[in-house]
């Protein structure tokens, strides 16, 4: 049974290299009919908060069924785990350091396995250095075309599973606090803080010293101009209309962002 | 009915994030079969020239029924449309702000629609900044699948549709003038100067004080060496064998080139 | 006949232009169920080493009829051929510069042809700067669909076609030496010393002044350090544990390393 599932593909690999590649011909040798959609492999070399959020991001916008392959693996060779997690949407394949974890948390958990059973690795021995090849890959192929996730290893307790969690905000009557967690490719600065915590339009927003003005979109803000609003992933985003905030207000990952409200 | 038609991509979004992977999880969610192609998403940010250029010359190559999602996009929130327009070299998606009008023109327009009609949006309000996953996505997959422009949204006339048109060449009974109006990944500078404006082959090249010998092939020059020759776009194109015209003659776009005929 | 066949692209376009998806139109246009997949198109312009390695590392992970597209192509326009080289591990299709000697050279030539049947050419006379997409692209989708070989010009002995041969190793009865024959996106140094020839473990491992410790994963040196490992491509590769080995310690293209082993 081959269901031409949707596989994506997150990874740090850049794409200088065949890396990707030779993944996606993992793939199509076991499974020809998934279809192979990359999500990004621009993530800054092991930096799991990047591939935390953009993965987290993007797994809503996919089918049910989608299988999201993830290699962003400070930790291969080591003693981590490779794992898959299937979840409400979708199940995740890759190594166990938390980076998969924003996903089963928000969409509902519901089995993992650690990855161990080497019938379903492209080799017997796999490589020391690239699981994304030798397991991942092909533990996806397989899970594509209807192979159970319990014959790919022995099933393993959500507690044992790494977690990242965001930095929390602080807040009281009249505040919200966040930080930076992600500057996309437009210079746009994404907070932790999330649309539910500003229901209430804040009053004032303000990054280190800028006030910014609250906006419902981009184009509300001059050309150049800054402006606070909720982005399109559902988090507070400071941004600049036809510009770039990061380089405008030079602000950086962690740098804290707080909503004010008036009583 | 879900005929596997091509869909392809060309944006400003860069592949740092997985805005480009959520448009194609919102299209695989609704048109599976649909097979997804990337025509580029280097485009400099909100550069509706460089978009232009790219999807004009892109288009030609592709099936009949293909249909372009474009998404470089400026206006985004404020009250520019955003239309499906149907050509004979297949179906354009995107923002109202000129960008495709160059395939319209020179494809011969059939029929175009603002995409109102909210049930074909992803969501009952779509975003206020992205409009690429929630509207054009969509649309194009709800188009692949087969359902009519007409149900989209209302019908629009084609002198409605904003357009962007080239600079004007200057011409001579011994000359033609044009402008650098793409420089490519190699450093090749395309002009506005068409091939068949030059059909008797040019005694002369000049851009600056730079005289450039006429060529048929890069290889006909000395490697390192500048040329001018038709490029593979059909427009004349200044190009240095095995090089960078660009980095050798600094150029940028506007820059005047003039092909001077003998009497 | 269209077999859903894996066509794979391996380019120096970079991803700024539609070059790519021009290809993958004209592709889609005459083999629309063939599955596409790119390997890089960021191989530094003309550098065929770069692709010769690339296209080695990725060729023996596709499924065994992949149709590979290879379009490194500094001669373009000369008289350089054009060919199709079937072997073992699938069909080659690009310039006969040596590019893709080195697949047909370790996967067991089995025929070539030059591309010279004008009738398997997108247009009757090809542009004289993109056989990409005038005669390589539709090669590749016609033979995809079935078309043999032989159709597409006439046979050319393999003594005729162009190679390029690595640099050879020095070694002893103590010492084996290599050169840095590939830098990747993460910064380890790949050489030209296969996993073979090192098969007793070294005892010391040098790159010019500095010595590096012999490990099976980059895990089992602590983070930051270098060292020295059989890299997933089969190859003695140089690298630092959560670092780039290429920045630390400043090696290039050819610069040499040696393995001594104690007797």
């Amino acid at each position: 049974m081959d269901s031409g599932r949707v596989i994506t593909f997150l990874t740090d690999f850049g794409t200088q290299d065949a890396y990707v590649g030779v993944m996606k011909g993992v793939i199509a040798s076991i499974s020809p009919q998934a279809q192979l959609i990359d999500l990004t492999h621009a993530i800054p070399p092991q930096d799991l908060y990047a591939a935390r959020f953009n993965l987290l991001n993007a797994v809503p916008y996919f089918p049910e069924h989608t299988i999201h392959v993830v290699v962003v693996d400070p930790g291969v060779g080591t003693s981590r785990r490779g794992i898959a997690v299937q979840t409400e949407a979708g199940v995740l394949v890759g190594p166990d350091n938390g980076v998969m974890s924003g996903v089963w948390q928000q969409f509902r958990f519901q089995k993992a396995v650690d990855l161990t059973n080497p019938k379903f690795w492209r080799v017997t021995v796999a490589s020391s250095t690239f699981h994304g090849r030798d397991i991942f890959a092909p533990a996806a192929a397989h899970i594509a075309r209807g192979i159970p996730l319990e014959q790919l290893g022995h099933e393993i307790a959500p507690e044992s599973l790494k977690r990242i969690d965001l930095p929390l905000l602080s807040w009281g009557e009249q505040f919200v606090r966040g930080g930076i967690q992600y500057i996309d490719h437009f210079g746009n600065g994404i907070t932790t803080i999330p649309a539910d915590a500003v229901k209430g339009n804040p009053q004032q927003v303000l990054i280190g010293q800028t006030e910014l003005p609250w906006c419902s979109t981009y184009g509300a803000a001059a050309p150049g101009h800054p402006l606070a609003l909720i982005g399109s992933h559902g988090w507070v985003e400071v941004a600049v209309n036809q510009g770039s905030a990061a380089q405008m207000l030079r602000f950086k990952i962690g740098d804290s962002v707080t909503c004010f409200f008036s009583n």
